[in-house]
């Protein structure tokens, strides 16, 4: 993908990742019945983009809607949410659906988002042209948030982190990966991350949770994931990146002891939910070393941010905290 | 009343209710002494217009103030709070006063408000004149917010709107009718509404609260209440209407699913409390169609909006959660 | 009524009050269905005893039952729980019936006990015979514990203690009064007594209830009432004494500083809910000065004990908190 | 079967299930290291009876045993917990083991157990003689407690139910069902059943979860599980019995409104954690309608209780709250 | 001391620490005001014990009260609490003292408790007779509990244990030494111990706090401390020991992982708050290699254990978690 | 000092405390590392300004910084955080450093901080030159915030303020003065103020803390300190004045029932940490009755206000709530 959207640094700037000059690229009233859109994934389609994004209704209901774009940056977002057909028959439907993740793997786009199953789990489902979905079964049992697919199998399977939760806005969160042969059945249950200590890094001393989907450097995956601290006036959430090891991707090798974003901007600091930066797609231009990160903001709109793909990792090395 | 506040809708929006384009109409500075002016009820008085504003002071002690308007935008609030007089003997002093409530019915306006006496609980009160004051009896034992009398007997008996609470910050609220011979015993309390669950409606799943005086329609009382969401920073206050049975009010009929003002405005989403619309008043010009809508904006200034009734009642019926 | 339960104090007993020796006096399988039976209340009816019981099911759901006894010792309890017929028309429904309390006023015997209504409040009903059953509107709106009327009218109108709450196990809780004309509607709600500091009486420092119906002594109205301390292992329930003033009866003039029960005996600190003595009822023989307090133990089972009535006025007098 | 361990129902009782004379039959410090043993399993083993036990140390570090028996009442725990041997390799060693179940399917024996994997989870091991133990994959992403197999491979899988936890003493809790293909990868996760409103059954009205490893009767699975009620003192353990559907065992039946048992007796009172029965499995003799049940009591020591099969199920469909 | 309180081990027990076979040795009604007496430190005076026993009266108000015994047993506390006069002039008055230690340094007994100064902190006396006794200083600031004092200076310097608390229930806890010039201005405080993880000891994974005040053995001085877990019922504390480095005693050389004595006698299960041993205590035979240690059980009455010395060395060496 | 920052009174503001036009003056991003400048401490140091302040860096790692100005507005601030040197040895390092204080007394400048120690408490220093400085032993065991040293010893002795804390967002919290002859240990613990009622101050009834160093008038210490209070959004920090006993300086004459500042710009409404303003430093031209006021603004920027002396010593007597 040569033609992902991009900016060049401000000048004078030393930042990793900088935000793009018209933020927020996509508001709150997107489309007829949002209420807010946001924590959104994209993927490089066709000749342009395609995307799944969160857009709240003014009931403020949860659900995924596929849209699309030329250039990544003005999006098209369908007026009705994701029609989802069965994969497998007996199965469950959600009551609901929220932060989805997109990644192409072998033949299809598959989408993970947070499903309504008596409480949040990892939903799962399919698309080959973005008009036709699939669902299947869920990953997980409940409790359960941030699902986010390795691009590739690994070992002959398929890879899945996740952050076990409670049924409520859970003031804890680890990532796990879990591995499944086939998409339908989960196993091999590996921890991989845990929040920092308050003194080590405090933006991310609460919890924390996948974010984007990882791709693959030299260095081995990079991700871009998003960590919290327990302020008196609530979560605040900001970005990080990690590496895991290209074989063994439950490995954490490296994670950035500062952030890569915090909530500066007022489209970030004020909102439905302020202070809040929740990254869940990346697109890249391997060829030309650029990175262009999706995020919600305060949940209420989407925004993005760029960055040189070989000085986040080296950032990620030189700062890590692992 | 054919002189309310009024602005048509902006062009190209399609919200069933608006915003007045000067807001807030009333700053937090007020009146000399105030911290915040918000949460506070009008209705038509001579000429023009009169209300009862809670103001906090800047030792952010909670009273309320009488005002009065021509225009209804406009207000000049006296700088001194009102001096009740006791209507009965042996009457309990309350410790604070706050979010008024006012209503004309029969031959004189009644006020209810949410009345100090070891907790919070509906303290009730009345003038002809808006210079000479009376309390009453309080209504109920704490813990009680959100009084709110209908401008009609019911079957020969005062009828009142309340939200159980507790002592604090309350994470839960229904809404109950209560009827009285008298004004100053009460009974035949009847469960009006409740939360309604996540999925479903997830603005007002964690409490609701009587917002403004009913007023009668051909489709019964149409009332704007407000819903709250506990997010991870805190709870969101947002509007939404509903319509009672003319003959029994508490029976609920309708009740939207989307809200219909929710915070998206800087002066909603900024202030003393972040994110919070709460409706407390309305003005109606029946034979135009019209209500303007009183609200408090993040607890520290009044706001206004818009809206045609008959628009209202049918959005209210085609989006009723019930 | 001069034959209540009686049972001499212990030989070298300086208590005030002293439990019966062969406590508890019902047990938590007196009906075939009873889970436990606790927390009940008796009067003098006929040539013996009358009562009303909390019998909390095996399936664990609330209700009361009537119950008759010829010594106030030996009871015989309905295999049924009360089935009341309504008094009022349009009344609602309770979900679950709990903590009974009895008292007779003028012509019958009122009822009042803890009625599920979206949350608890305060039911009310009456019999003339203990066979056929009326209940009346609910005093209050939820959440409410702890409904006590008085045994005569105050300046012409019903008087009525009563615990405001929240919609758990309340860690708060002060007693006020409250007064009706017509047992229908309630107001002119008074404030009576609030839990004291940690310092000066721990055992009620964090809530406490109304317990036994008063009975008119020369000193006022004397009631023994429950206190509770929220331990690290929990809330322990204790008793003491109150006297109120004969006309005035929301003032109160003494009250204990110490208790005059706590939990002592096994079948007080163990059972389903360990470490509660909680009276609800008291028989006095008058003439011969003294009282036999029936209570709930560790809400599984039923205890009396004994006490002299003009030596509990003096305790309560010399040694109020008041 | 024909040798459980039996003690016929007491004279006059009319329990369905009722306990041993002689309970507990396992006392805390059964071996020289224990603080406690309790919520152990057992099956029949050779020409008796094996079983896996949690033994809390006197550190109350938590771990299982290996422990054997003639008779099933009297038995002898080894003094070492069982020594796992990896099955598959790369596996992740938990920090602690407790709650087991064991559960004979196809040719070896299960254990399930909660497996402290960065917070609680279910681990899986297996033995075919109980000297030699093996460890797999733990089956589901913390947080998860009460995993219990199904003695046969449903539609050719494997069948657990688990209850889904938080990190700390879960005051929420549902049973559901997830199967897998190979014991390794889990999926088809199903909701089967929630706690009960307070109203309807308040012994089981905070949490459920499985207990006993269900057994195959004409009605479908009989399994005995328990059920929590969160009370001003703490967590209420009691047990209720459950029928699930024969050949889809996620869809349940009927379900007891009722407990069969709670804790009354002194053992399940007071200990470590009191009023708490916990059953973990039970022995059959279908051919002469009989079920011993095992549970711990009150997290302190082993106990019994028995009845027959056939007056539990139709008890439990005649008492249903499905 | 060659005549502390002593009861061989009972045959067939490997206990470290047994029990006194007629405990508990003072019952709740010791006095006759008291609710209960517990948590209390006794030292050698004169030819037999003195003691300051925490003695809550039936109000629940708590002080501390002189004793005397002659064989450490059987106990006479005087009816009064202790009169404190003050050391210094200016000095704040408490508004409760509990949890009494005593130790003999240089040329008199002093007295740390625990001292009610807008919270609970740590109060210090002294008396030379246990007839007069005077009151210094606090050692801190509030919120404090458990301060524990050597009976010996150390480099000169009077050093103090203590456990900084908050004001509640404190569900956590660390044991700190502070050292004073002149036991009026304290410094150099030195963090001792935290709870252990879940994983490792669970009995005291919730806080600990210093015990007996510690004695100088070959090894170190050697103290009985307390450890609480919060289990689903509440706390439980039981009782291990330390031994800390006889120069800079606030380095811990060993501590125990198993505990010494925990909640398995009724008096010490059951009581005002259940499940509770907490030593205040211990009186040395060192000639004889004996030690009694004085607990208060179930926060209700006092007990004893006893030991050999040297084998709870050995044992605190041979099972330390350090 | 004759030369601190100033800004006449804006026309027509009848304030007693107005904000610099040009706020803030210090912006989050001041040095290249640092996340926020905020909550820091400024002098008269040689011809201009020295200071030291909480720069969190963008692991949101807390320490602190010299800075010098000449102006007092513009400031530079060191790229790397002081460098303490032990003053005792034995010291403990602490884990983390935040919100400053400095006072000059004596020969030195004294910095006192929020210092971590296993939980915060309260760290001292000092230097003579701003570029050398020397750690002494922290003063209090934890948990402590808001140590603010007087500039005068005090009957010999050194006196400081602080606020008695819990190891989390601490929602309790009152100011105490300890004394020290020596600046090493500390002692006479004196209460100074508590929390006000909610009916009486509300913006300081959660907690309230010690804020710019003290300095000496007609009338006593003039102190600005900050009140909180605990909305259904979280906490919000405001600034109110008190006039503390010059010669016992524990004693508080006067203290401002209404507040001085309270966040009402988008600098103090909108950052890391909403609705915050703290102060922590005061610039005085006593002969021209002037004072600078630093203050901490939403936990992101510094700002400054300025107000006559003499007025708000005016104010703080006139409106005081003592």
């Amino acid at each position: 993908m040569d033609r992902i959207p991009w900016e060049e640094r401000p000048k004078g700037s030393k930042d990793v990742v900088w935000r793009y000059s018209q933020n927020p690229i996509i508001n709150r009233d997107a489309i007829p019945t949002s209420n807010s859109v946001f924590n959104s994934a994209v993927v490089p389609f066709k000749d342009g983009f395609a995307g799944v994004f969160r857009c709240d209704n003014k009931a403020v209901q949860m659900n995924i809607f596929a849209g699309f774009s030329d250039d990544g940056i003005n999006w098209k977002i369908n007026d009705n949410p994701i029609n989802f057909k069965a994969h497998d028959k007996g199965q469950v439907l959600g009551d609901y659906k929220y932060d989805p993740r997109v990644v192409f793997l072998e033949d299809r786009y598959w989408i993970t988002w947070c499903e309504g199953h008596n409480g949040p789990t990892i939903g799962i489902g399919y698309t080959f042209d973005f008009k036709e979905f699939f669902q299947c079964e869920s990953a997980f049992l409940p409790f359960n948030r941030n699902g986010v697919l390795l691009p590739q199998k690994i070992d002959g399977k398929y890879a899945m982190m996740s952050r076990p939760s409670d049924n409520g806005h859970t003031p804890f969160g680890d990532i796990y990966m879990s591995y499944s042969p086939d998409m339908k059945y989960w196993g091999e249950h590996r921890h991989m991350m845990s929040p920092t200590s308050f003194k080590d890094s405090a933006w991310q001393c609460t919890k924390i949770g996948a974010g984007s989907v990882p791709f693959l450097t030299d260095e081995g995956w990079l991700m871009f994931y998003h960590g919290v601290i327990n302020t008196c006036n609530g979560f605040r959430y900001a970005m990080g990146s990690t590496i895991l090891d290209t074989d063994q991707p439950h490995i954490v090798k490296y994670r950035t002891q500062p952030y890569l974003l915090t909530p500066s901007e007022i489209y970030e600091q004020v909102g439905d939910v302020s202070n809040v930066i929740f990254p869940c797609a990346s697109l890249q231009d391997l060829e030309n070393d650029k990175v262009t990160i999706f995020y919600g903001a305060a949940d209420t709109v989407v925004a993005i941010a760029f960055g040189y793909i070989s000085e986040i990792l080296n950032f990620t090395k030189n700062n890590s905290i692992i």
